[in-house]
């Protein structure tokens, strides 16, 4: 019988406010797949609702909630990093949730294993137009170093139209590009999570 | 009485074949408001039609065409570089004329100025679906690294929506925003490109 | 006679201390260079230490410093953009004020110039190791893509050995290198900025 | 018993010639190192030795070279991707290897799957100064778009002090966090090809 999965998702909008972003609609497509998948997904952690201090510690003291976000990262088996694409590049949020994680490189355990090691990482991405493959640059070689596992095919996301506006959100239907990729992650990402929760890296 | 100014326009699509390219397409949008500007622009150089070695010297040797294309590009004083986006990225063939150009580090004259100082350059990019922004800072980056001046708003770009596979020369109407974009960026290249010619950097 | 010119530097260190930071030495070592071209500099606005908060307007509302220091950027001729390096990219802060920058876009004059329109930007750059290439194209790009212009070798950098862990401010000498390239950004972006004064971008 | 892994190495250097590379020189760092995990490297593919022609398909016809290198690397389980950095980007030789990946997209098997899936792929890169993060960027998200999986820590590298122009095969001792990480890159890549081989990607 396959372990038991889960996910923690992040959305990395500039907004702390509530109301519906594409970057979760995005993480919602994603996490239908992964429910096909038997895999519980999180309600997504707004980083921009939350206290989280500039920083590469892991704890920047008094008042910083990224602790106990860090715990819930890392207490699920993959990680869905969610993020909006600005000027093409991800958010100053999602900058500051890799910043955060750069203090796993100090954190190893006896083995030299970062607290992400044996764990998969998968973006999810929307703007308007233009920067997604960019922003999966952006996230798979800081993730990477830090020690998160990528994947294949580890990204989905959406775009319109150069120079346009239209917010995904909006679209009265669901791409089928969309569709098919999201797919693909969420059973490469499980498949993936699977086999490194059974046998993690040695170190 | 402005300085007449000219334009040199590089194609760096990955086909060396004569037919219609969507990188031409942009780079023609562009060349209308060049023409506008009184601006005599060029017939794109398809780089790939052109032996063009690897390497980061001026002159690689028998058979390099670089030499001739490198004379065509300095005896301008505006730069179009066009390319398409493969894979959210640059051309290889973009990144190729890009290194070709490295040698203007060790080119100096006698008050430090590389040859390509004060000559403004410009992208045109193309592409069915995500990498404009990208391919804007990787060019972006390495022009300015090598001496040229980027005007304000410097790119000029199309791409279709996200995981599409339509082709700008394909569009039935010349979006509006596309056509404005061209217009600021030859007015703004026109203006600077001027300015540059009748002042030059001392070095 | 020359316009006077004067330049705003800012600092992207995820520090809001007001102790010593590299990012601040190499901004330093332009300003010394920029002193040599007569063009005064101001004391480096630590962002870190001011509320500046996440969104893409000029004003995000109560108790929002943005508004101000906005104002001081574009009371100046020249933007020194500092930043240091984390996990080879710019720092979450840079990327904040990149994306306030966004607002630029809708705040165009009757000539369709936006505020930064005539005014030029150039990158100080400082990390323990490797990134400084990848964080000038982000600046550029985004910098570029909401009207300022790059001047001929826009950005001056500092970076150790891979993997190393030295600081800049730590250095006992400074490298020669570092200083003949603050000085040909400074002479530059005076250059560019002086011309742009007399004969701004029409629109 | 585990299953035997074996390694293909690719050299994207722009020379073709077959002198030392420090390319070479890093990729042999790895294959040590991944010789300790009983896995079997091939002597490096020089890219540039051999006519691998533009495009985005597996055959580009006539002298095309490509299908050979391609069925070699698709014959290993493991791909060390080596690249030279040039103004802080790859080489466009291996921008060209990319592009030719392009056409796994639409080489899939029954399953939706790439040939590329269920094996593994790293990164081995040198530069004189600066640019390795930006590399592992544009190779991870590139290599991972056509269907490869990246391991925890996935990259290798070194470059020298910013603006200078060592080599790393001229350094007299190997830095030892360079072994340290190369140690790593190999282990994990062999660990998680390994749990690959046995319970490849469904699809």
């Amino acid at each position: 019988m396959p372990a038991q999965l889960n996910a923690t998702a992040i959305n990395c909008s500039l907004s702390a406010k509530g109301r519906e972003s594409s970057t979760d609609a995005m993480i919602a497509v994603l996490a239908e797949e992964f429910a096909a998948q038997d895999v519980t997904v999180s309600a997504p952690i707004r980083i921009a609702a939350h206290t989280v201090k500039w920083g590469v510690s892991s704890n920047e003291g008094d008042g910083d909630e990224w602790p106990r976000i860090r715990e819930q990262i890392l207490a699920a088996d993959i990680l869905i990093f969610g993020t909006p694409i600005w000027m093409g590049q991800p958010s100053s949020v999602a900058k500051l949730v890799l910043e955060r994680m750069d203090a796993f490189l100090d954190e190893t355990d006896e083995q030299g294993r970062m607290p992400s090691y044996s764990k998969v990482a998968v973006a999810a991405i929307v703007g308007n137009e233009d920067g997604a493959h960019h922003v999966c640059s952006q996230l798979f070689q800081a993730l990477n170093d830090v020690g998160w596992t990528i994947p294949a095919v580890g990204g989905c996301y959406w775009v319109g139209e150069a120079m346009g506006s239209t917010d995904f959100k909006d679209l009265e239907h669901r791409p089928r590009m969309i569709s098919k990729t999201a797919k693909m992650v969420a059973a490469n990402a499980t498949h993936l999570a699977g086999l490194l929760k059974k046998s993690p890296y040695p170190g």
